[in-house]
């Protein structure tokens, strides 16, 4: 029987792929879990189970955390990436790393074909293909759900036919959770206007009051949070979610474009990943110059754009890399955030790197380094070209 | 007697430079206050009357809050622009406003010296130079604070000594108000790390609970809140500002780069700036597309940091305004956002420009337009270049 | 019996789809030339012919040359945009005039099907498809070529079996002329090395010697020749080409990305084009501030980019010509090139916009409009960031 | 005495300035002259002696051809730097590269002060004002040249007063040499219009017909010339220089923007640095993918212009390098280059990261690899938003 692999999530869609490969199409299948954050010890056990009650061969489950933010997450915070100002690339970002690790495992199983879930209708399909399509070069693409254009019943059905028996009660949204935030799909955020209603944020508000949270960082990542350290830098993000999560920061819908050319809405949930986004940019702002503040969001825009558009692999993404570590030389410091229920504030920041220091100069009062002349001549030299410009058109009167 | 003009706040500055310059140096002063939205009538009279009281020849009221927003904040907000993602450069975009004018009087009463009070620390320095020297070029630019280092004990003592009556008490924040927001310095923003008080802020949050705003643009100009319409945007700004306010949204802290080299921290509260600039780009994301929202993102970065740094007058910002321009042709539509005390969400859009409609395409279910063999193929072009690295790169090894 | 609308250029592959659509498929073939300057009216008459002689229904000629000019070719002046700092975008700006124009005539015949004679290994596939797409949504894509993969051959023996009678013989190179330059391919370009003969290129170098000539500018568009006027800048580009081909210059051999994501090689020539480019760009770097030249080229490296990836329908195009069409107010003057074999060299310019003059300073000498001491001054404050950086990290060590 | 450090060129200027320093102001004055690749070995010994007899108490050679190419010239090729798309900055790199070396001089001297004997109308006394304050702050900067506005006469009156004898005589043009380039400069460069006649450039044409030339690259650097090997880039450079400076390639006039504002026209002749830019762009083009190539020049370009304005020391300098030495892991090969008198042309490259294989596509033939069913699918989700986009504005019309 020819071996293949396939990314399995539990849901309905994959569980379909398992039955529908093996039985309709005589394949032996391998399925594969990456998990990026998002699933317990438990889960991942029921998943497991589910997987061989299903017909799996073999069921593996790879732990991508630290994985995922050293090859990732990393440079998203050393780049304050947010889509379009306001998305972490929660999903985007995971998916990357999930299609690496599936054809990792495919490429060891010797697989004749990989197999994904992905509907026709978003971005998953493409990572996906793409990923596969350049790591593993020659192995089939097997895509069941996008090929045969099925409905939810039409899957329901087939499946209750071969008799297996798992939940099948569409839930009121879709969930995706990982390490760099939870996204939240469903009814509101199909059509372009309209909030999710509380009860559907899979982290609901228990906090009240406020609290100030001290997030230290080294080199640009997060290496304690109140000063307790952590051997990973994804530890430190797992631990200020406990924190921060409960208060509900970090929440918002985003509307973007899809790599299909559709604009697409989604609501998320990053408290941990946010209050990190602006921490270590408020850091920055203090420890980088002007121009290098402003080509760090050049290349991080497009950095975070091209990743969302799965292009992981080509190696623009390796040079951008290599400029976002280098300019975190002297991002080193303490950060301190206030949280409170659905908001958070940015309190200052300590740094022996900061260049905001009173030797150098206080704003609204006297100087030294320069005087009152050293501007004057300043201004006179900086809009000397401007004013040979005027100068010119007013000749031309 | 030779006549000079001088930007007049009514401030202690100001005032000193008053009877500096008509008793011990024998000019003729003339006065003017260029109003951009932070006046009311009442103050603006009283300055006048300072002003005459302190021995001004002439004293001028210029209303520049629709020029003001038709010639910068117009652009800002078809932009988006935030300086370092925080701050809507409140500050910097008045005071190109006000050199503007004061170089305008000063050429229409033929002076042969403009006076500004700035200190020798900070910005405002180098915008009212560049301006005046590039407007009216040959005119003398005089500074008496930067020149003179005096410190405010020194002008106080030499204003009582000619008799000034004035209020010497120092305010425990310096309050710069206008049309695009209020700044406020002192004490806490002179250091790294502080929150300013509660009650440091102009505008206290008196109102609880929440409530639903709704925000029409057209070509990327607010013309109406809730269904209210108005002759000029600017207007509708300070009408907004009067519902979002009192929740005190919109408040911040920023750190950024002076003109001259050091960096500064400023609080700041811009309630109608905030949620204009955010309902703005949601607008934007449902109607432009990806690479509309990306150049636009570029080029109002540069033309923030640009005008910021007093350059409003370099054509290329004519350049750069001809392309905000254009792009804000479909930018029209409802905004729905839900003000809170502290924050606030954007809801959702209403826009015929709409490019997210379920004729094209919905997330996570099946698609029209396109089928999933147009994906596949797309995948397998989009990677076809990094699939040929990788491909070469294995050769190699 | 169903219309469908032919871009045919009188070549092997557009007479097989001809014949192929008559005969084995049974459509009414309407065919259509769009010439964008690279056919003489003699050619065009044969095509004509030809095309009847293969029994289309009705054969259309576009004169597009004016047109092509004005809404691609004015703003690649503009932006003086050589692809990857080489290639004028000859042949991708041309398939996309010819593209519109072809949409444009499927829509007035109400065709049920528009044909292109692609193959499946060029970016031209993808031009012709994606406008066709956008344009006439609903129309067939009938691609005969790259559907049946029929070898030269192939289309050969089937063409002479329908007693077709035309030049079977293959040039040695694939010649492509049009306004804006003429490509070569064959042989050397084929590999990644190798240089075309001299009897490749379609202009042989019969000047020899030296000769100047004075291109005259008029808002960025080239209207005299010498101080021959023109009614339309097309005019004066063909005229200059009479004047500079024959020295040869403007040959050069490109590789870049197709849009399929392979590396292309292609020869080419193009004399007027480059001429104009860079006596243009001579023209901006003296009327044009700094940041000018410098935002006009980001843009236009993305204009041309995205251009060249047939993307000339998407808005974001619109937006970046207004920029430029804004920038170029002042681009007003004479230029004036000395034309030599194989070379050419800008000579200087003259223009009332000239922003280099002895007014405001003179290299080497002593200037006025500032002193040393504002440039001391300068240098003081436009370091000053880097100065304290500096400090911060001496004071670290 | 106060020791002094003096920028030192054996020139009239820095010749008045060991006079006037040592003999009006008492200064003992240490002089410095930093070689970047354009003193013979006899040169340096005349300016040495030159030196001892105006007075000097030290006179120190700094060879700094190796140290100037590994920390500026070596990122000038990864970048393919040209300003405005034209200039080498042969003397913008130079100057900057023998501050740093003038500073670390009267670092290691104690000095009170340095000096430099530039002029208040150009770009170097900003650079030397610069990289002085940063590198040795505290220590004085004078400069006697841009504060005395002296005329030539005048100089050369007083030093003939002393005593002092030199040639007198004023060149007809000024030359700076150095590794990356020679300018020329006077009568025609200071207008707008005007070729430098034969006669100027300090390389005549000496060769006549054509020869090919083979570079060598690896990881971005020239290693070899024709099979040659060299024990460092700087030496590959110079060597090249004798084959390709005396067909007089590389040389052109350069209209620019100066520091301060106005508008510089310089001569140049670089053909060495010109055949190396346009060989290594043309293997990076084979070697590099789509994006890639895009970023490298955006990024370059603005190297090139902070380095021009002096801002060497900028940490973002060391940023973007980071960047350009990732992107040249797979810049390898062999690249030809066919000379002529007054032009050249690459003639094609070889590379083991050649992406362009016929592996891979074939331009013009047909290809393995994706099928055009992949490109029809690709054109309809590469164009699916602006077909959307089009679809929205028409349902508005």
């Amino acid at each position: 029987m020819q071996k293949v692999v396939l990314g399995f999530s539990g849901g309905l869609d994959t569980s379909y792929c398992v039955k529908y490969l093996t039985e309709e199409k005589g394949y032996e299948v391998h399925s594969v879990i990456v998990n990026t954050g998002g699933f317990s010890e438990t889960e991942l056990q029921q998943i497991e189970q589910h997987a061989y009650k299903l017909g799996v061969k073999t069921h593996t489950t790879v732990d991508a955390v630290k994985s995922y933010y050293d090859s990732i997450i990393k440079y998203l915070v050393f780049g304050n990436v947010l889509k379009n100002n306001t998305y972490p690339l929660s999903v985007s970002a995971e998916r990357l790393s999930q299609a690496l690790h599936i054809a990792e495992h495919a490429k060891k199983l010797n697989a004749v074909a990989v197999v994904h879930g992905s509907t026709g209708a978003g971005n998953d399909q493409v990572r996906f293909d793409m990923i596969f399509n350049i790591m593993i070069p020659g192995v089939e693409i097997i895509t069941p759900i996008r090929d045969l254009r099925l409905s939810r019943e039409e899957e329901i059905e087939y499946l209750k036919s071969k008799g297996v028996e798992m939940n099948f009660a569409k839930a009121a949204y879709s969930i995706n959770k990982g390490l760099w935030g939870t996204s939240v799909g469903g009814r509101e955020t199909l059509q372009s206007k309209g909030m999710l209603p509380e009860e559907a944020w899979p982290t609901q508000v228990t906090k009240t009051g406020s609290e100030e949270v001290k997030l230290g960082f080294v080199k640009g990542e997060l290496r304690t949070v109140n000063d307790q350290s952590f051997d990973h830098p994804a530890q430190a993000i797992q631990y200020l979610q406990t924190i921060a999560g409960p208060y509900g920061v970090g929440r918002d819908i985003h509307v973007g474009d899809t790599i299909i050319g559709i604009k697409g809405r989604v609501g998320f949930e990053a408290a941990a990943p946010m209050v990190i986004l602006k921490a270590h940019h408020a850091l920055e702002k203090h420890v980088l110059t002007k121009w290098q503040l402003s080509w760090k969001d050049q290349l991080a825009q497009f950095y975070g754009n091209w990743l969302h558009e799965g292009q992981i692999l080509d190696p623009v993404m390796r040079d951008i890399e290599a400029y976002l570590e280098n300019s975190q030389a002297n991002v080193t410091g303490d950060v301190f955030v206030q949280l409170h229920p659905y908001h958070f504030q940015i309190i200052g920041i300590e740094s022996k790197y900061d260049l905001m220091s009173s030797k150098f100069g206080k704003y609204g009062e006297m100087n030294n380094g320069w005087t009152g002349e050293d501007v004057r001549g300043f201004s006179k030299i900086f809009g000397n070209q401007t004013s040979i410009y005027h100068n010119v058109k007013e000749s031309n009167q």
